[in-house]
């Protein structure tokens, strides 16, 4: 753990530059608009350790698959996210030198990342030789124009003699990605403008042999400032604009840069971009940095009115939930059906590829509760529009059906470890899970009677050739897959995928009942091969044991040397980081909820009493050294009335990157995880359930808590939930009366 | 199959120079002599597709590991036997133009590998314009002086005109690997020299970041020729000297390379090289190639006449059997106990690294029967002196003990599969097998109570702590294992593995009976371990399957749907190249001998019946597509008396090169499945075992063959076993009396 920031309700906010966790703030600071993002580094020039990261959504580069030995099956590249032409760059001269924080002095640096706002600002009082300037910056890329990063700065001269200073802005393609295999560039120069009124540079993504559509961008920047302009300038792969001026004593000045970013994504035809970029210049240009500054904030206020999470007489919980509700907006607001939630987000490389199936198992449940049923739909809609990779997937393990990837930009699966790109199948489960689940909170079954459809027929295709049939036992069986848990690989019958695979079949078939004729001949789903998938059904093994009165993982599960974690000397966690992966692979460790995934995506379908023992049974095992896992344990914990325990998980999500828990977020933030906290609190300590269409909670409060108040989005209602020590409330702040069960009892709310 | 040779008992010959083919006809004309060999490429220029490859024993580079994930214990690197600097390439210019059959006229072409003298001899007449000219070319790399390489051409002009005649003889470092990962050259060059009298050039394999020393090799050649020294040259990366004559019509001329190898392996200071290649010089420099070459037919006349296997009525088999020894013996005879045996030789790249488990487990037995005791102890002392490695390969899996590596040069594993590396582990039973083997063979036992015991502790020990008690079962288990059948991973309580381990254990134990206090105390070796050995041992769990009455390959394996392969469709065949790595994973099908593999090892210690029930389950779903898959399975039928399943299998490996049988000898030979048709014959057709310190023999005759003769070396004695329809004989040819047993009778041997 280590905390760099202070605590505050709204902001992440830091006092000091500590150069050796510079990654760190940056990572702390990005901002994104789901169209595009950025990490928090400087605009001026930094010459300490940096990661400067710029990302555009779905703008991506297929890189070569290399493994040292090809296993047929492998895809044939691996997408990833790259550093976008870099738009953002200045370089600052006081007096002919640059400001360089990593070698001048410095005082009152501050940093602030406003939350409620959408803005990151940024100041500091640097001197150069006599010196001394006081320079404040601003930078945002809006919510309420795709398209536009707006960067203020004021320059204040804070000495006694008047001060020349100079600033040049960049358009700069030279840029590379950290996780390059062989420090490939992968931005080519298109063209180049600079003149006094703009600086434009298009650049397009390298040639691939893939036929993945290569990405042309095209970024345009102009400046509204005091400084006057000196020198534009076109290089081999940047363009910059210098502007210059003179601070009297004690006089302030202002910068602003304006950049349209705008890509071949929107545009079709790649040539319309200039008249594009030109457009929505224009669109801007009249209107004052204040003007466009105010939409912002107004954007993020109309977000926070529908999602906000109150936490009383805890500031850290507080700032935590809406740090993780900030930046998972920022990624994804559910504005472009073909962009989804990477686990970096904007915020870093790791992981490579857009997708996971962290969208579908953590980000859909928020999002459907805090913001329009359309957010939820589109990641729905997003599956169906990439159904034909899913089939390509499956015919590359020579399977039939679909098989969503492990890891994807477009549909095709990118990931290359056999033990997850063709064993780690449950994910196909949850794909199917996250259009039930839609269905059942928002009572709208046109999706799944529509293009859902197309999508679960696909999967249980998959799940009914995946199956074999084991003679000795007279069971359907699924040999050779990883569950979620993966501290193991190559397992038989995890109890998880197999269930998933059964329930899928079960409710494609249900569903199989509602859609018209046409769509089921659309697909030539006929009722021999319904009955073929009830049979599969009927004889699902799922793998029990009734000493234990528990689910087991997989077959060997019980086989293995059973030591809880506790018993384990700590000086071995995390495992990942100390363990051979064999030692991981053979020993009883959980990297996530495995067993208990699969309870929590049916919590109502299980007693108490087998909700109880196999969550005491596995959580000793469990090392949640994936993000992902201590959710899950603390709203099954609360739901079992666990309620210390539910409070223990949720400490281990809540602030993750606050406070840099696993010592990694310098590559950047944990995006889908942060959703945990949200459901620990909402799923969890509020045991919000959705029951046969009605919106069911039974709350309670954290010891350590005064009280804490949420928003929930239900079927056209807007409610607001208190949870306090001496009881709930929960308001119906709009939409029509709604009947809910609190506590058992139901309640009509009325607006 | 592909069949570009003739049939000849002693010859691997052809009169087509087959251009699609060339790499395959350089693969089967491949020589060598344990310190260097090289493929069968041409000396002079051909601009054709071609795989030039030379290869010194033991010189390498560790090549950086390049994963798409990093798994904990994987090694930094992986070996790779890398293309030495070439000393073999000439130019031959007629008339001013070089000669290259791959646009050339010629006729006559001959190329023969004569494997009696192990001399690779080619010719043809080539047309240049109105120039006649026959080149007849012999080369080899001698077994009698190992530095030397040994190359004479003999030129006639055909033609009524007289012919210029040009040769240029080059050393040249500007050399590739086609494994390299980025077309990276791993030659520096340090020295060079080109004069009159020799030319010279000294280099070293570039610096690498693991410690892994870097090698230096010194090549100097000398010509004794009838054409006259033109001009002597050096260039960036390489020497050469041309030299050049007129060869009047009907005239003859001769030109004779002869280049000594040096290499830093041999001289601990590298400066010493130059000394060293001059004296080797000047010690061939007066002899005559007849005398050089003679000394080489004579070094092999020795092998042959310890080794030589006779198939009367079968020449096609003749042919097999000889070329695999002598492509066996040409890559490894044991003279230099830090090499040992890679799987393609020096004929190929693929699979990198020198050492594969292969070498205990096939080519043990062999050179035992073939060669002096010594060879096969070498091949022991190679495993004892790598025991620093081995203690560190463990220690990367976080485990006691020594785990030898999957592939290595040096001790250290340096392969990248987590399933290979981590997993296939039951490597380690078969290097103390061949302790076992050696010892049970030979009768002495001061090696498995000297050094062997060294290796046998650390193996011991490695088994101790990877195996883990299950409370459930009262039972030690291993889970998380490769066995041979690698079309498996990850699997619990594989039989073979299990098997091995646990009598690992028990022989060191007992051995630990015979072997000084002193040498127990060097290891620490208490009787609380060995007791706990003990514990281990008699709760070794191993899968049986009473119904069935077979060891089960591992906990999941009869839960498989089990069609046996006869019942695929043969389009799926083989599966390695039809099959998704997902399908064949969790398939039925068996690679290579598993449960069989064990039961082979300890061949006398099952029942008949046990064995028949075992072979009749597990052969029926074997696909043999590892090339040391069939003759295990011929040996064990030939021990079932199912003669015809046992010549079946033996046609599977004795021609598997030279018909090119899986369609990749292009690629190299496969040097350790050679063993497995002598295996076959000796240990399968003519059932000979050791028993009691007391060869065995049961023999019969296949079909199709009228007879066979084969050389045995046994406790200082050679036989000749001559088995034929009518009856089999046993002759003493050298050694003192010996009782052998023959078809369950005891024989008296006299010389």
């Amino acid at each position: 753990m280590k905390r760099i920031f202070d605590i505050d309700a709204w902001k992440v906010l830091a006092h000091d530059l500590p150069k050796e966790d510079k990654r760190l703030q940056e990572s702390m600071t990005s901002i994104g608009n789901e169209y595009m993002g950025m990490r928090g580094m400087f605009e001026e020039t930094y010459s300490g350790d940096s990661h400067k990261g710029i990302y555009l959504g779905g703008v991506w580069f297929p890189d070569k698959t290399r493994v040292g030995w090809w296993k047929n099956g492998y895809p044939d590249y691996f997408g990833k996210a790259i550093n976008a032409v870099d738009f953002v760059s200045l370089d600052i001269k006081i007096n002919g030198q640059s400001v360089d924080l990593a070698v001048d002095s410095f005082t009152d640096y501050q940093v602030c990342l406003d939350m409620k706002e959408g803005v990151l600002y940024r100041s500091y009082v640097v001197t150069k030789g006599a010196a001394k300037v006081k320079i404040s910056f601003e930078r945002f890329v809006s919510a309420a124009f795709k398209e536009l990063y707006a960067n203020r700065i004021y320059f204040e001269n804070l000495s006694a003699a008047p001060v020349e200073l100079e600033v040049t802005s960049f358009i700069d393609a030279n840029v590379f990605n950290e996780d390059a295999n062989y420090d490939q560039q992968f931005w080519q120069v298109l063209a180049k403008k600079a003149n006094q009124e703009e600086i434009a540079l298009k650049a397009q993504t390298i040639a691939n042999p893939f036929g993945v559509p290569q990405f042309t961008t095209l970024m345009t920047a102009e400046h509204h400032t005091d400084l006057a302009v000196q020198t534009a300038k076109e290089s081999d792969k940047a363009v910059s604009l210098t502007l210059a001026g003179q601070l009297a004593a004690g006089e302030s000045k202002v910068f602003e840069k304006r950049v349209i970013v705008v890509t071949s994504r929107d545009y079709e035809d790649a040539n319309r971009l200039d008249a594009a970029a030109s457009d929505l210049l224009a669109k801007q240009s009249q209107q004052s940095f204040d003007t466009l500054k105010a939409a912002q904030v107004a954007a993020w206020a109309k977000r926070w009115a529908k999602a906000d999470v109150v936490i009383e007489g805890d500031d850290e919980a507080q700032q935590g939930i809406r740090f993780n509700l900030f930046q998972l907006f920022s990624t994804y607001y559910g504005q472009d059906a073909r962009l989804n939630i990477g686990p970096k987000g904007f915020t870093g490389e790791k992981y490579g590829g857009a997708t996971y199936w962290d969208t579908e198992a953590f980000a859909v449940p928020l999002f459907l509760s805090v913001a329009d049923p359309e957010v939820s739909k589109t990641l729905l809609q997003y599956r169906h529009n990439q159904l034909p990779g899913a089939y390509h997937n499956a015919g590359q393990q020579d399977l039939a059906g679909a098989l969503y990837p492990m890891v994807t930009f477009n549909g095709i699966e990118c990931h290359n470890e056999w033990e997850i790109t063709f064993e780690e199948i449950h994910r196909n489960g949850s794909i199917a899970y996250a259009i039930y689940n839609y269905t059942r909170y928002t009572g709208d079954e046109s999706y799944v009677t529509g293009d859902g459809f197309d999508v679960l027929v696909g999967i249980a295709r998959f799940w009914a050739d995946r199956v074999h049939y084991s003679k000795r036992h007279d069971a359907y069986m699924m040999h050779g897959v990883t569950g979620p848990n993966e501290y193991e690989n190559n397992i038989n019958n995890n109890w998880y995928t197999n269930f998933l695979a059964k329930w899928c079949l079960t409710y494609t078939d249900q569903i199989a009942d509602k859609v018209s004729e046409a769509k089921r001949d659309e697909h030539g789903l006929s009722s021999q091969e319904r009955s073929k998938w009830r049979d599969i059904v009927a004889k699902f093994y799922l793998p029990e044991d009734e000493e234990l009165g528990i689910f087991v993982q997989h077959d060997g599960f019980l086989d293995k040397d059973l030591t809880p974690v506790a018993e384990l000397d700590p000086k071995h966690l995390p495992l990942n980081q100390n363990w051979s992966w064999d030692r991981i692979l053979r020993s009883p460790y959980i990297k996530q909820a495995d067993v208990l995934q699969g309870i929590y995506y049916f919590i109502d379908d299980f007693s108490q009493e087998a909700k109880k023992r196999n969550f005491e049974f596995y959580e000793p095992l469990t090392v949640h050294e994936s993000s992902l896992s201590p959710s899950i344990h603390s709203i099954l914990a609360a739901d079992l009335q666990m309620e210390d325990k539910a409070v223990e998980m949720y400490a281990r999500t809540a602030r993750l990157d606050l406070d840099n828990y696993n010592n990694d977020t310098e590559d950047g933030l944990h995006i889908t995880s942060m959703t945990g906290s949200w459901l620990s609190i909402v799923q969890g300590f509020a045991g919000m359930r959705v029951r046969e269409g009605r919106l069911h909670f039974a709350p309670f409060v954290p010891q350590s808590w005064n009280g804490y108040q949420f928003h929930i989005n239900f079927r056209g209602r807007l409610l607001l939930v208190s949870v306090a020590k001496e009881g709930s409330k929960i308001d119906l702040l709009e939409g029509d009366d709604l009947t809910i069960v609190l506590d058992g009892q139901e309640v009509i709310l009325s607006n």
